[in-house]
């Protein structure tokens, strides 16, 4: 059995998401060989730490209860210069302006030779590059699944299971909120602002939405779309971005008199006709893309393949925790 | 740069369609570090060897001409005993009485330490728990993504995509045929004999088509994931299979008149309420398996990430060599 050391870095839903996920899932990773331990975890107030695997239970409650999961005064930095081990997940929360603390966080984990896997989109639609090129000198894997899409599979299944492929073009719905209120006008008819409020309260949106609902979330998304499957050196200023919060029921009702729905689609493809924005767009109601409620999806035009076309929960703890558990899984099968 | 020395096995629309791919894709495998050398090509007539790498081009060319690949006398079995390789490609036809001649290939080429990937449906569905023992006695790779959905990826996206997730059910449209039959009955209310005539002569159907209208394909695949997936140890003659031949277009009209559409779906699941079968089925007009023309699709219900659905061409030649090539390319990364 291999023994794999594991940091996680911030503590909120996808954080404890994972720590679940791996108390839960101990037998099916040690099928596979593997003995994941977790030898520190960290918040903003502070970290616990134990070299022989931190009482994840423990820490779930200690959280729940104090709000806080650390026992000693040690920083995430901290953790990630001196703590040993192989792999730190990023969890922290994401930030467009500067990336930070992320950014910090992960440059330092490839600088100290660790392997990084993250569910935070800020870095990496700020920094993409100068990410990929300090993993590849500290030697590690950097990987990021649960960023883009949440448990609904893209950035492994473009590199994996459709290996070999050239990706043409990518289409899809990133944002499961913007599509949740979209889906709902629709089958209520309903105005923007009434369902937001209906979403707000069911906890869908956010208090202040217009990181979802100004297409800011799905940019970020298509940023490492375009960066990670097509090579585009791209940033979340290249994006031509439109939100959902001009949409009137009476554009939704003459689409559905056409058989048409609308849908906010991100869309990425390079080349000649390179395109990298995020727009509300008609979309034929029996189309792939027409996928309802939170769901996100993806059609990926490929050389090979052809068309591939990929949905699942685009949100949740248990379903982030999902992708980053198979990057982590991925790492722990090629590195150790 | 890696060398990777493989043969093929069996040069129909399958095999040719993989050495096109590698003729094409020389440059992206360069950039993966991979250096694909194809050592050998058989088929019925003999085979042709060359191990500093076989002229592709010119072997599609002489099949093509000639309805044979051969340059020498040596057989399938010689090249699969004898030649230098890492990799069979086991690209015969599927035979669902007995799986041979592949079943013979596979074994031999896992006797003499070569990896397996294959496009062959028959050995899986009759000796898959066998075949899968001797890989692993031969310490080698199985691998076999285009046994199933053909460009659609689903077992590597089990596998890997989804690694840590339990699968709890798999329900899918898993024949192109039988899908583009149904739906054409459907939007032209014709009878299924109209539109079998019409799907022989477009060459989606076979002359025989009972291997695909009667449910016999859709049902081999289904083995495939209950053994691979769910691990339930079964084989042909444990699905439960009813094919299309008796569906009227009748009863397609009474299934629009309450929103739904016939199916033809293949559904498998372990545990007490263990199922293994292939059946029409009313699908409601929105619901993600309700695809059309040839597509196929699968909707994967998981424990962690919850349901995803996946669509893809579900076959033709260069479809088919994407499936082999990813599985080339996993081995390659894997093992070299």
């Amino acid at each position: 059995m291999k023994t794999v050391k594991l940091s996680i870095i911030g503590f909120g839903a996808v954080g404890q998401g994972v720590a679940q996920a791996i108390l839960q899932k101990k037998d099916n990773l040690a099928d596979m060989d593997i003995n994941l331990v977790v030898v520190a975890i960290s918040d903003r107030t502070g970290a616990c730490v134990e070299p022989n695997g931190v009482d994840l239970e423990a820490a779930i409650k200690r959280k729940k209860e104090k709000g806080s999961v650390a026992t000693t005064d040690l920083t995430s930095l901290d953790v990630i210069r001196d703590i040993d081990h192989n792999i730190v997940l990023d969890a922290t929360p994401t930030n467009i302006e500067d990336g930070e603390p992320g950014l910090t966080y992960m440059l330092e984990a490839f600088r100290h030779g660790r392997h990084v896997v993250t569910s935070n989109k800020g870095p990496l639609a700020l920094k993409y590059n100068m990410l990929c090129d300090e993993a590849h000198k500290g030697g590690v894997q950097f990987r990021f699944e649960a960023t883009v899409g949440g448990a609904m599979p893209i950035l492994n299944l473009a590199r994996d299971a459709l290996a070999g492929n050239m990706v043409m073009s990518i289409e899809g719905i990133l944002n499961g909120t913007c599509n949740y209120i979209l889906s709902r006008m629709t089958e209520e008819s309903l105005s923007y602002k009434q369902v937001l409020g209906e979403a707000q309260e069911l906890g869908i949106a956010e208090t202040d939405p217009s990181y979802d609902v100004e297409g800011i979330d799905a940019a970020c998304k298509l940023v490492i779309l375009a960066n990670s499957i097509f090579k585009m050196n791209v940033t979340y200023d290249d994006v031509d971005v439109t939100g959902i919060t001009k949409i009137t029921p009476e554009s939704i009702s003459l689409a559905g008199a056409e058989g048409m729905v609308i849908k906010l689609i991100g869309e990425v493809r390079d080349g000649d006709d390179a395109i990298i924005k995020v727009v509300p767009k008609l979309v034929p109601k029996n189309h792939p893309l027409a996928v309802g409620g939170t769901l996100n999806v993806a059609l990926l035009r490929t050389d090979m393949a052809g068309p591939i076309c990929v949905e699942g929960r685009g949100a949740g703890s248990m379903e982030t925790a999902s992708a980053v558990l198979s990057d982590i899984i991925a790492i722990c099968k090629k590195e150790f």
